[in-house]
């Protein structure tokens, strides 16, 4: 059962949910604070709730993959450093991992580039009962491509157009779906590049392009906010704070818990009457 | 760091290690026990140790997956209810789940039907840096259907042969192969199918299908000690007592720990100077 003080958070997450189709302004977003009742959240308080969510997250999954008729994407999208990885573990932490596909969209292969830029997403969504996680997503074919100028305005406008008719399709189908972007502000990522950087043990996170990335960040600024234009009730972009963990990942847990809320499965009845059957002695 | 008791406790692993190639007896391997130094695992002490070793598991792979070198693959054999979700469950909460793939092998589909029976399965092994887990997997081609009486024994033969081979082929290509088979009491299985029945809310997971294989015990207890005959050094199969979660957590958690130390992965040496780099300002 969600709990009081849940569904006040729960309500409050409009302040980080990006309005159906409307264009938004990044800077509007905070990177560290999330508001309730005019109060900051408390990190104590909020880190002592996180057992029971996860454990109503746990409850839920199961229901959902007991019930096995609608399915659950979660599209995770970031600056690098952003912490995708690690929400990955955390969010990840509650789930049964029977239930839930973690899909890396790396480089795409020649094969894939063959396609369109849909087909190789659309063989990773979830089927009926399973949580699908997309560590990075669709979203990159007018991200990361635009802002190195791989393709055009127009290419954009119109990849954008195709992701919103398939979202459509996914969501006429059975499946929620979740967009997640881990908002970091410039002063947050420096200090994990250099962490990179510095300690020998993150040395192989390091890639040099992402300062080229960086010196590009207005622009992806720019690319984040048109991409964002995709949202949709029943596939809604969140701007995640995304600067202090524990803040990211309590958010991203009740915007999971809202999510089921919303789904509300349920176990199957059972289509046999248990007095029937005896177990064989062996 | 391995310490000196998890030292002898891995050297103890023997006695649950199928020996290279041998025909197997298993109820000479007890399903609740594991002996060290003549005395029973203590429950206790065994728990307090388990973050330890959960943080050691982590460490691990954390430099398999930076170093991009080796895999890991962990299979998942067991009679209904013998516990493979909740292995899963418990094997993964140690891990980064972006560094790993869990692989449910259902039915085989039309299309995989239409190719020969390793086909789906080499698809789906770990990329280097990477561990897959597969719950059920090729071995159900020597298990079930032979049970079942859809193949002979000449084909079940035939089938092990090209299973051994396939085993052979992965570990020369840097893939770390684990075998485990989940070893279950008649008398537990009955506690678990009863429960599954009773408890309105586990019906989903009940499987009429489940009593008619009950039936069947002995043979695929004749099935399985067959299949353990590809037990190999470089892909043991593991026979772990199953009637408890703790002691099976634990010893499933040791023989991923060896497989590690044997495998021994380490972080990549940097191919860059920290210091030639400047993080941009923004």
């Amino acid at each position: 059962m969600t709990s009081n003080n849940q569904a006040l958070e729960i309500n409050a997450l409009k302040q980080i949910q990006v309005p159906s189709g409307k264009k938004v302004k990044l800077s509007d977003y905070p990177t560290d604070d999330f508001q309730l009742d005019g109060h900051r959240l408390d990190k104590e308080k909020t880190q002592e709730a996180h057992t029971a969510l996860e454990e109503q997250l746990a409850d839920w999954q199961e229901k959902l993959y007991a019930e096995g008729k609608q399915s659950l994407l979660i599209v995770l999208q970031a600056r690098d450093a952003g912490g995708k990885d690690s929400t990955v573990g955390r969010v990840m932490d509650a789930f049964d991992p029977n239930g839930v596909n973690v899909v890396n969209f790396k480089q795409p292969t020649e094969p894939e580039l063959a396609h369109d830029f849909l087909w190789r997403v659309h063989q990773q969504t979830p089927r009926r009962g399973m949580i699908a996680v997309f560590n990075r997503s669709h979203y990159e074919d007018v991200l990361v491509t635009r802002v190195h100028g791989l393709i055009d305005a127009q290419k954009t406008e119109q990849n954008l157009q195709h992701i919103v008719n398939f979202e459509q399709l996914l969501a006429d189908s059975g499946t929620k779906i979740v967009k997640i972007y881990l908002h970091l502000s410039p002063a947050e990522q420096k200090e994990r590049l250099l962490d990179r950087l510095n300690d020998p043990s993150k040395h192989w996170k390091f890639n040099p392009g992402d300062l080229k990335d960086r010196e590009l960040w207005h622009e992806y600024t720019a690319a984040y906010e048109d991409a964002m234009t995709s949202s949709r009730d029943h596939a809604p972009w969140h701007v995640v704070p995304a600067d202090h963990k524990w803040l990211r990942d309590h958010l991203i847990s009740l915007i999971l818990l809202r999510a089921f809320e919303e789904m509300n499965p349920s176990f199957p009845k059972a289509a046999f009457k248990a007095s029937h059957y005896e177990i064989p002695e062996v």
